[in-house]
Parts: structure tokens; sequence; C-alpha cells
């Protein structure tokens, strides 16, 4: 399995809709990449690890595929739509990485 | 619930011992955290999103507790052991985040 990780660093400056990420652009996503997607999650930032520092990202989401074919063939057709509704809840440029699933 | 993520980025000139991170640091934190650690996740970094384009970690590592003082609590008391054995897989310095769980 690999996963999609889609993290939104908290700049200063920048800003995050967690209301529309989670109500309209999460369910765009599913509803657009269809089975081919197996799992999303969602971690909203609180902390960093020592006391008092803010979290590096707002968002880190996950999104589990069965192999990186299997994404990009579901990702293709649709990418635009999804990069296209970003604009919608945040200014922060998102980091990518694509990953194998360890543990 | 909360996920505390561990993100060592995979700057130029560094390195990390997956093998290693796998089968010793991954089994000494599930001993030292006991049940407070619900569950482990571990990523390894294969690319970016862009064809060609690296990685920008190494690995994340998802460690899920059922709130923010049931993390502090476990970790307390292992902080030293658990972070004195970083050297032995990297050179990385993690990126760390406390998230909430919303999907």
């Amino acid at each position: 399995m690999i996963k999609v990780s889609v993290m939104y660093p908290a700049k200063p400056g920048a800003h995050f809709d967690m209301s529309y990420y989670c109500a309209k652009h999460i369910p765009l996503v599913r509803q657009l990449l269809g089975p081919a997607l197996l799992n999303v999650s969602v971690d909203e930032g609180i902390a960093g690890l020592t006391p008092g520092a803010p979290a590096p990202f707002f968002v880190l989401c996950h999104l589990s595929f069965e192999s990186v074919p299997k994404f990009q063939e579901a990702f293709a057709s649709h990418a635009a739509q999804i990069v296209g509704d970003i604009p919608n809840y945040t200014n922060s440029e998102p980091t990518v990485q694509i990953s194998n699933v360890k543990i």
C-alpha cells in the first residue's frame, strides 16, 4: 500500500478554512477518486513538541492507495478540479509526498 | 484521538537507516510507551508529486494516543532514551507535530 501525504505548512500570514476543507474538499476528493482511494485521514495541527511551540503544519492529510499506478490513474483525470479547489480553503501551498507504507 | 507525527526531512547529505529504524527503534518506542501508544504507522518517502521530484521526508511516523496528556505522561519518563537512539539511524533532525484527528 502507498500513501499520498498532503501537508499544508502553517506559515505566518497563511490561512486555512478547516470547516470548508472537511465539509467540502474531502468529500469532493472522495467522490472524484472513487474506490481507488482506500482510506483518508485528516490531522489538524495543534502544537509542536516543546511547550508553546506552534504546529508546523495546518493539516496533514494522508490518502491510501493500493499502488502508485492506481493513484496516478485515479488522480490524473481529476487533478485540475481537486487542485483548483485549494484556493477555496487556503493560500498555503502543500508539500506532497508519496510513501511506501512500511508499518 | 491525537497523533504525534515525527517527520525526518530528506536534506542533502543526510542519511537514514531504515532497517535499524524498523527493526530496533520502533520496537523500542513501542516497549517504552506501552499501552498508551494506541497505534504506530511508518511511511517511507519514495517520491514527490511531480515526475522526478524527490520525497521531501525520509520517513513520516505517526503515533496515536488517546489524548495529549496521555502522550505526555507516557513520553516524559522515556524521552531521553527515545531521543538518544536517534543518532543510531539518522542525522536528520525531525519535525514534530501534535495533531487532533479530524477524519
